[in-house]
C-alpha cells in the first residue's frame, strides 16, 4: 500500500465498505461523543468521517490530536447507519474506523481557525496566509482562478495564438505608472526596471514577423495603495495581432471572454450582444466610460426644455458656453422619499443638489410632483416625461453644468438608482465596447495638450486627422466595460513612424524624446512594421466577478497588504551591506 | 473584402487559380527576370510568389519595393508552367499577378539580411532582435519554446495539477546564487528579491493544503556572464505534489517529459527506461552527475590489478589512502595512434595523462601493446581484459589517484570516446535519474561540513540518520540527466522542523539564523504540514536540446547578451535623479 493513501478524502463511498484504506489530510474538526472520537479528515479534494474507540490500538494517540494536524490513518470503511447518512457529503454514506495512525505533522496553537467561517483581520490572514488558504473558500477562490487563466490559454491556443514570454527584467517602459527599479551589479548605478506591461515587447514581436501573440503576462506597476488592486504586480491576458483591424481584436476576443464568463459563471446570464458606444455617448448616456449595462437606465440631453424655463438656475446655466442639462429616468422611483434621498446622494457627492420630477396618480390622474416641476410649469413637464418615456410611479433626476464637473456624480446616481429601485440584474454579465476615445485632452489648468490615454494607438484617419485640431482626433482605441468594470483596453496600434512622430509632436515631445523613450520600438518601425493591434485583459478582476469576490486579495495566492509589505516572507527588508556594496548604492538616511 | 487579406501566404494552390485573392506580408526576396518582377512575399505561415510586369497599373510602384517591406497585395491566382512548379513550397504551384498594391511598413537599409544564412555577430542580431526573429530558424525556435511550453502545460493539467502563479517581488530566497533586488519606494532603504525559484512559494502551498502544484516559473538569478546560461532570468516548468515518495515524483515526471521529446524531438528516439543511478556510482562509472547514457562506455575499479604491480606509479599511489585506479574501456580504440590522442587530451586537461593498453592482433594472436601493459605484465593484462570485457581492436585508459582529482577529466574523457569512435548514438534521448545525493559535503580548505545541494531535502533516515556521521547521510535527491545535460532537479522535502532545525544545526547555522534565512517556511512548518516533493525542469534547456541548438540565447525570445544588457531597448539604463530620490538611493560613483 502507498505509504501515504490509497485513496483521497472524497472517494471513499458505499461500495468501498469493508475495505482496508489509508488516508492523510489534516485534522478538520475533532468531536468527542462520550468517548467515540470523531475526526473530519480533510485534504484538498472534500473530508471523510474517521472515528476512534478505546478499542482501537492508536486511541491514546488520537485523543492528542488537535484541529490542523496533518495525519495519515489505516482504517476500516464502514456504511454510516441510515440516520447518520449526509448526502451533502461525497462520502457522506460511510466512515472509517481508525486501525492505525501517524502524525506527520503536528501544529502548534493556531492563529486562525481554518474550520467554519470566523473572521480574522487581514493581517493576520495574510501573515498566516497557509492556514487561511486552507479554508474552503479560499481553495475554491485559487482553483478558480487557476481553471480561468488555463481556460483562457486554451481557447487562445484554439484561435491559432502562441503564448510567447516576454522579458520582465528589462528597459523601463513608460506606461503612466511608476516603474519598479533593478539595480544592476555588472554595470553599477544602472537600473533595469520590471515592465509596467509588455506593450512594447508585443508590438516588436508583431514586427519581427510573427502574426498573434498573447501571453498571461505579469505587470509591475509601483502604485500607492488601492483597495482594489494589488500595490505590486497584477496579470494580464495580453494579445496582439498582426494585419487586423478593430473589429478582428473584437471577434477574436469575444468569444474567449464569453466562454470564460459562460464556463466559470456559476450560471449567470453572459450576454452575447456586446453593443459598441462611443466614449462620448458612454459618458452621456450612463455618466462613465465603464458603464454597467444591468441597469437599464440610460441618461438623455433635456437642455431644450429648460431653456428660458422658469427654473431660474438651469435656465441661466444654458446661458453659458457648454452647458448642458441631462435626466436620469428612474422608473418606479416616483416617491418624494426616494427623490429626496437620491438628491441628498448627490449632495454628499459635493453636487449642490439634483432637481427632481416624479409621477403619481392621488386619484385625480397623473400628477407631476415636486419642485422643478412648478417652476417650469406643466407643458414643459409633460415635454421632458414624452422623451423619457416615463409614466406614474416614476422619477427623473436632473443635472445641469458642464458636463465634465457633473457627469461622474450623475454616473453614479445612476447605478444607485438603478440598484435601490431593483432595476439592475444581478446575475448577468453585461459587456460593452468602449469605442472612439479622442486622442488627446487639454490640460485644464495648463491649457496643454496631452495624450488621453497611452501615445501607441492609431488616429482615425491617420496623418490627415492629425493635421486638424487635436482634440477632434479619435483613436482606433478601446476598452471592454463589463458590469461597471474596465476588463480588458487595448487599441490598433500606431506602426507608422511619421505619424507616431507627429503625433507626439503634439503632445510636445520632440523627435529625440520619443527615441529616448520609445527607442526601442520606434528603431523597429522603420524596418517594415505591418499594421497591428490588441488589448489586454485584466485576470485578476475577471477572477474577482467570477468569484463574487470584492476584494483582488481575495484571489490571489500571496498578496500583498495594502502598504505592499509581505508579512510572511518578511518582504520587503533591510538588505545586506555587501549586497548595497556590489550594487553600487548608498541608502539615504530618512529624517 | 478584409483589408489585409482574404489567404495567408502559405494557403493558395491549385484550386484558388483564378481568383482574386488579398495577401499581406513581407518582401522576402526580389528579383527582376528583363521587365517582370518576381517577389517572394512572406508571411509567419509560408511564402507565395507574386509577380508583376509593366501592364500592372502598379509596376512603377512595385519596382520600388525593397526586401523587408511589409505590404499589401491584391492580384490573381495563376497556376505555375508545369516546369516553374515548386513542390518544396506548399503554395509552389501558383503564383499570383499584382493587380494592386499598398505599402504597409517601408524599411530603411537593412543592418542583417533576413533571408539565406548569412552569419551576423551576435551583437547585431541582438540589436534588430526584431529582424533577426523574422529569420526560418528563429521562427520555427521561437514556435517551437511556445509549443512545447504549451504541451507542458496540457500533459500536467491531464494530471490533474494546477498552475498557480506565486509572487515576484518578494522576499529574497537564498538559493546559492545572488538575489536581484528591488528597492522599494513605500519603505525607503527596504528592498524586495525577486525569487531564484518558486521553491518556498511552492511549499508553502503545499502547508496550505493544495495537492499539486505546477508553474512555468520565471526565476531570476543575478550570474556572472556563461555561455549556456541567461545572465538575468530562466524558466523552470516546477511542481510539488504533497504526501508523496520519491518514486511518485518521477512517475509523475517521467510520461510527462517523454511525451514532450516524443512529440517535439523531431523522430529521435527517446528511451523509454530511465535508470535509477546513485550519485556515487554516476561518479564511478560516467565520471559526472549528468551522464550521457547514449555513450555505451562504463568506467570499471580496476585498483586491485596495479597494487603491487610493477607499475610503480599506480602500485605507489594506492599505497595512500582513498586512492583508486579506474579504467575507461574503449572499445574499437584499439590503435596507438588513438591512445596517444586521448593521452594528450588527458594532459591537455590538466592531468600528467592517462596509461593505456590496446589489444591487437599482428598476425600472431592476441596481443596487449603500450607501455602499462609491459609493466604489470600479461596476467594482470589479461585480468585487466577480462574485467572490462574488451577484445582485439579495443582499448582502455586508466586514471589514478584520489577519484576528486581525476573524475570530471575521466568523465570528459569518456566523452570524447565515446564520440570519436562512434559509440554515442546521436539521434536518441537517453535519461537517468541521479539519486542518492549526499545531504553535506566537506570543505576541502576549511573543513567546514555544509549542504551539498539545497537545505531544504529530507535526509534518508530522518532524524536518526543526522545523528551519525553526516558525510554519510543521503538525501531524497534527484536529479535527471538526459544526453550530458542536468534537466531536472528535486527532493523530498524536510517538512518536520525538528530535523530542519537539526540539518541546519549540522551545518552551522542556529535557529536564530534559519528563522531569519528561511522564516516563511519555517513557521509554516510549526502548523501542521504534509510530507511533500516535487522538482523543476529547465525549460530553456528542454528547448535547446529540441531545437538541437547550442546556445541559450537561439531559443529565447528577447535575449540579454553575456554583459547582461538589452541593446535593443537599452538596458540597463541611468534612472532618472527623481526615481533614486524616491528611493532614498544614491549611487556610489565608481572609481
Amino acid at each position: 500500500m502507498h505509504p501515504y493513501r490509497s485513496h483521497t478524502c472524497a472517494e471513499l463511498n458505499k461500495s468501498n465498505v469493508g475495505e482496508t484504506v489509508r488516508l492523510s489530510g489534516w485534522v478538520h474538526r475533532v468531536r468527542d461523543h462520550g468517548g467515540v472520537l470523531f475526526i473530519d479528515l480533510r485534504d484538498t479534494f472534500g473530508i471523510t468521517q474517521v472515528l476512534c474507540d478505546s478499542d482501537s490500538p492508536v486511541f491514546a494517540e488520537v485523543e492528542k490530536l488537535r484541529s490542523e494536524w496533518c495525519i495519515r490513518i489505516d482504517g476500516t470503511v464502514k456504511a454510516r447507519d441510515e440516520s447518520l447518512v449526509n448526502p451533502k457529503l461525497p462520502t457522506g454514506e460511510i466512515e472509517v474506523y481508525i486501525r492505525d495512525m501517524e502524525v506527520l505533522g503536528a501544529a502548534d496553537e493556531l492563529p486562525l481557525i481554518v474550520f467554519g467561517d470566523q473572521e480574522y483581520p487581514e493581517e493576520t490572514r495574510l501573515r498566516y496566509r497557509y492556514l487561511d488558504l486552507r479554508r474552503e473558500v479560499m481553495q475554491r477562490n485559487m482553483k478558480l482562478r487557476s481553471d480561468v487563466v488555463a481556460a483562457m490559454r486554451r481557447r487562445m491556443w484554439d484561435a491559432d495564438f502562441r503564448e510567447y514570454q516576454t522579458p520582465i527584467i528589462t528597459a523601463s517602459s513608460p506606461e503612466g505608472a511608476r516603474d519598479f527599479l533593478v539595480p544592476s551589479r555588472l554595470h553599477p548605478g544602472k537600473f533595469y526596471a520590471l515592465p509596467q506591461a509588455p506593450q512594447q515587447f508585443k508590438q516588436l514581436i508583431m514586427v519581427s514577423g510573427f502574426d498573434k501573440y498573447f501571453q498571461i503576462a505579469p505587470c509591475f506597476r509601483d502604485e500607492d495603495p488601492r483597495a482594489d488592486r494589488s500595490p505590486t504586480d497584477f496579470y494580464q491576458l495580453d494579445m496582439e495581432m498582426s494585419f487586423v483591424e478593430q473589429q478582428d481584436v473584437f471577434d477574436t476576443i469575444q468569444p474567449v471572454l464569453t466562454g470564460i464568463f459562460e464556463d466559470f459563471g456559476g450560471g449567470r446570464k453572459v450576454d452575447q450582444d456586446w453593443p459598441q458606444i462611443s466614449y462620448k455617448d458612454a459618458a452621456l448616456w450612463y455618466g462613465t466610460d465603464k458603464p454597467d449595462l444591468r441597469n437599464p437606465i440610460k441618461m438623455q440631453v433635456v437642455s431644450e426644455h429648460f431653456k428660458g424655463s422658469g427654473f431660474a438656475i438651469f435656465a441661466k446655466l444654458l446661458e453659458q458656453d457648454g452647458t448642458e442639462i441631462r435626466a436620469i429616468p428612474a422608473p418606479g422611483g416616483g416617491s418624494r422619499k426616494f427623490c429626496d434621498r437620491m438628491n441628498k446622494f448627490a449632495q454628499e457627492q459635493g453636487l449642490p443638489g439634483m432637481g427632481y420630477i416624479f409621477w403619481r396618480d392621488q386619484g385625480e390622474g397623473m400628477e407631476a410632483a415636486g419642485p422643478l416641476a412648478k417652476n417650469i410649469g406643466p407643458e414643459r413637464t409633460e415635454a421632458i416625461r414624452q422623451q423619457l418615456g416615463l409614466e406614474v410611479g416614476d422619477a427623473a433626476f436632473f443635472l445641469g453644468g458642464k458636463p465634465k464637473a457633473f457627469e461622474a456624480v450623475a454616473g453614479r446616481a445612476r447605478t444607485v438608482i438603478g440598484d435601490e429601485l431593483g432595476l439592475t440584474d444581478k446575475d448577468r454579465f453585461a459587456f460593452a465596447w468602449i469605442v472612439d476615445f479622442p486622442i488627446y485632452e487639454r490640460d485644464e489648468e495648463t491649457g496643454k495638450i496631452d495624450f488621453e490615454h497611452n501615445p501607441f494607438s492609431m488616429p482615425q484617419g491617420g496623418m490627415a486627422a492629425l493635421e486638424g485640431d487635436p482634440l477632434e482626433v479619435k483613436g482606433y482605441q478601446y476598452d471592454l466595460a463589463c458590469n461597471g468594470y474596465e476588463l480588458v483596453s487595448g487599441a490598433i496600434r500606431n506602426h507608422k513612424p511619421e505619424i507616431m512622430f507627429k503625433a507626439f509632436e503634439i503632445a510636445g515631445y520632440g523627435a529625440d524624446e520619443v527615441k529616448k523613450r520609445f527607442g526601442g520600438l520606434v528603431n523597429a518601425f522603420q524596418y517594415g512594421a505591418p499594421p497591428h493591434g490588441g488589448c489586454a485583459a485584466g485576470i485578476d478582476r475577471i477572477v474577482m466577478l467570477l468569484a463574487e469576490q470584492e476584494n483582488i486579495r481575495e484571489v490571489i495566492m500571496f498578496p500583498m497588504n495594502q502598504r505592499a509589505e509581505d508579512l510572511m516572507m518578511q518582504a520587503p527588508s533591510e538588505p545586506m551591506s555587501d549586497q548595497l556594496m556590489e550594487l553600487g548604492l548608498r541608502v539615504i538616511p530618512q529624517d
